[in-house]
């Protein structure tokens, strides 16, 4: 009998476990994946998808023990399965797990951690499932507070899935005829507005002036991945306090959670229409005892902090960059186990929201990889490194990424990274 | 040093995590709880709330060792906290928790398993993260497919509570005015109908000859609860087949998790919208451990099998009890440590959706509490035994009591428990 040491058991465990998680060849997966799964979900690199079982940190890992840097993954907010979040949640599943009727700890704890993070003014949370549950939510609280149904959202803005949002989400709708849409959703062009959201602030006003309320949407970019400030909303500086926050994705690091935070006023309106509001799962015990150690864990290990450097130190790797290639085609990253998205209106612009522990050796790299790829489709096409023009006149106009929430990114680890890269193509294209 | 022995460790244990679970004396929780969550999430007993810490199989635990009979909870539905449950959510945390673009055996794995307990059909699934989405969710599939906006709904029914839902549950719109009510959506009201859901196959099947389809909501009465059949709609015989079914609370013992299944034809629709479907935290590898490992436990502990016995058996019980207390006024039993709810149109039915672990013994209980309060509360009001009238004309002339969703029981552990009784008044009390 071979001894084997405490590292190697805990290596030799963790393969097994990675082992016993494979219960079908791949093959087998994606046909049962293709019969039993909507086929309007769609999946990465469907022509060959990756069969994932096992995520540590900025890393994920295949059925064969490839591993992945994951850029693609703004979820997994504080890195995949982070031990004090597992730790936690599995404490309090073994303890308790239900419904916000009867009176718990944690369910008040959160709401007041939460609340030490905005203005004092928001100060009153209803906890929901999912950011579009969340988004939900929030329309239902402004029509009730302002006696309207008008909504002013902006072009390529995406808010979720549930009816009410898609529509409110002209990057759902935009290819639906005008009779299928709504007649009280208002869409802004980008084009027209400012900086945060691309609403500038006087007009934020001019909406208030006419009995209207703000409502900004945190699902994709809050939790600190701006670097400068924990929400977006604070880059619109210091006074500017919205009405209604609504958050999601990263919150519970992937665990199935959301938040409304809303003022004091909002909350009471709500409450005279005389309708109670009862949300199963929102706000159990589970939920927030996760929801808690993922704000611990934030602080502890300082990923605003670090988003905030490396996301600068990565903005100046890009900047080089796009100097050295001023045109980029179709760009496939998943053989240089990067994983990234494209997104935007034309599908051109690289979405990059990785874990907050993205490091700046993990920067290095995927800049490494991503200037090996542009040299050598560049050389390929014929192309100069300097001075060639864009395949899509838009793509080099742009001064910076948007997002699917039609938002820009002030330099932190959020989407595109706040990098001018702009692509010509889809880099990772999802389709059936 | 004293020597402890192992189960006095894991008593001792338990009673230590129970203890540090309690971070604020209650009445701080309250004050918490009133300063940061909206008062439109009402809570249990709001004259004096419960706090709970702890809570396994049909029982759950107060701050201060108080234990309950849980009734009330048709969430927990394998049991508080099951140990196989719960090790199956925490090792497959421990793992990896990602989004649906990923294949993962966990995904397809548990889409089979819920297929096999549903007709040939049924073969599509979508994974969200509540009853809620899952019913919005049905909504679009079906406008997808039919073309047509028209819902007919049931009297008193309950749906869910996004903004879509609301629309299509009379139990939450009906106090609103006309204007405020959706006009595609048309009440059937209850007393024309007839069993399951109250509205014939006849009338069904007349309704998909003019191109309609039909959506079955299992969120409350699915998974073996009804006790002769695993979902309510086989009520209805074997031909039966809805378009569509949605699950949700018992789906995941408490985890935020559901489904919506389909037809081939009416997920094929779904795709040809050109629309993508995602949902960021639905069908995660926990959440599709949890459901196999819920799914695990109902057919190892005969789950469905207990149900039907002991709903019987507390079918027997409280038919013997109406023979003897023609009426009941106002009940609070949370003194007796039994926690029951009401509802219904005049809130005069009791609802009774204890976990599916729930005992002869527990039924044995809850009956003697119930005699005992039934006959103290007659006493008082001086009446007779028999032949009282009731407060109310429609309380005793009702058959069968009906849930939220305007559902009848069978004879399981579902809402009503299948009895006769009929409430005066609402027995457990939902008000801030």
């Amino acid at each position: 009998m071979l001894s084997v040491g405490s590292k190697e058991r805990v290596a030799l465990s963790l393969h097994s476990l990675r082992m016993s998680a494979e219960k079908f060849v791949k093959g087998k997966t994606i046909e049962l994946r293709k019969k039993h799964i909507g086929p309007s979900c769609k999946i990465f690199f469907s022509h060959d998808p990756i069969k994932i079982v096992q995520a540590k940190g900025q890393y994920m890992y295949d059925e064969k023990g490839g591993s992945y840097l994951d850029c693609i993954n703004n979820v997994a907010h504080v890195g995949h399965c982070h031990p004090d979040v597992v730790k936690a949640g599995a404490q309090q599943m073994e303890l308790l797990n239900t419904n916000s009727r009867f009176l718990h700890d944690n369910l008040v704890l959160y709401a007041q951690r939460l609340q030490a993070t905005l203005p004092d003014k928001l100060s009153v949370c209803y906890f929901v499932n999912s950011g579009s549950e969340a988004n939900d939510l929030a329309l239902r609280l402004a029509w009730q507070y302002t006696g309207h149904k008008d909504i002013i959202t902006l072009e390529n803005a995406y808010h979720g899935h549930v009816s009410s949002l898609i529509d409110i989400s002209p990057y759902k709708f935009h290819h639906l005829s005008d009779t299928e849409q709504n007649q009280s959703v208002h869409v802004v062009q980008a084009k027209h507005s400012g900086v945060y959201g691309q609403i500038p602030v006087q007009k934020i006003l001019h909406v208030r002036q006419a009995g209207g309320i703000f409502i900004a949407d945190e699902v994709q970019v809050g939790f600190g991945r701006v670097g400068t400030h924990f929400w977006a909303f604070q880059l619109q500086g210091e006074d500017f306090v919205p009405d209604i926050v609504t958050m999601g994705k990263p919150i519970g690091n992937g665990h199935p959670m959301s938040c409304v935070v809303t003022t004091k006023e909002v909350a009471q309106s709500f409450t005279s229409s005389g309708m109670e509001y009862f949300n199963t799962f929102g706000g159990n015990p589970v939920s927030c005892a996760i929801g808690m150690a993922v704000l611990d864990v934030i602080e502890k290990e300082d990923l605003q902090g670090n988003a905030l450097r490396v996301g600068r130190y990565l903005t100046g790797l890009l900047e080089e960059q796009k100097d050295k290639h001023p045109l980029v085609g179709d760009i496939r990253l998943k053989e240089q186990y990067i994983l990234l998205s494209a997104d935007g209106p034309h599908r051109n612009v690289l979405k990059f929201k990785p874990p907050m522990c993205f490091t700046k050796e993990d920067a290095d790299l995927l800049v490494g990889k991503l200037d090996h790829i542009l040299t050598e489709l560049e050389e390929a096409l014929g192309m100069k490194l300097h001075g060639a023009l864009s395949v899509e006149n838009e793509s080099n106009k742009r001064k910076l990424p948007t997002d699917e929430n039609g938002r820009q990114n002030p330099g932190g680890l959020a989407h595109g990274g706040g990098s001018s890269l702009g692509f010509a193509k889809q880099a990772k294209r999802i389709s059936s």
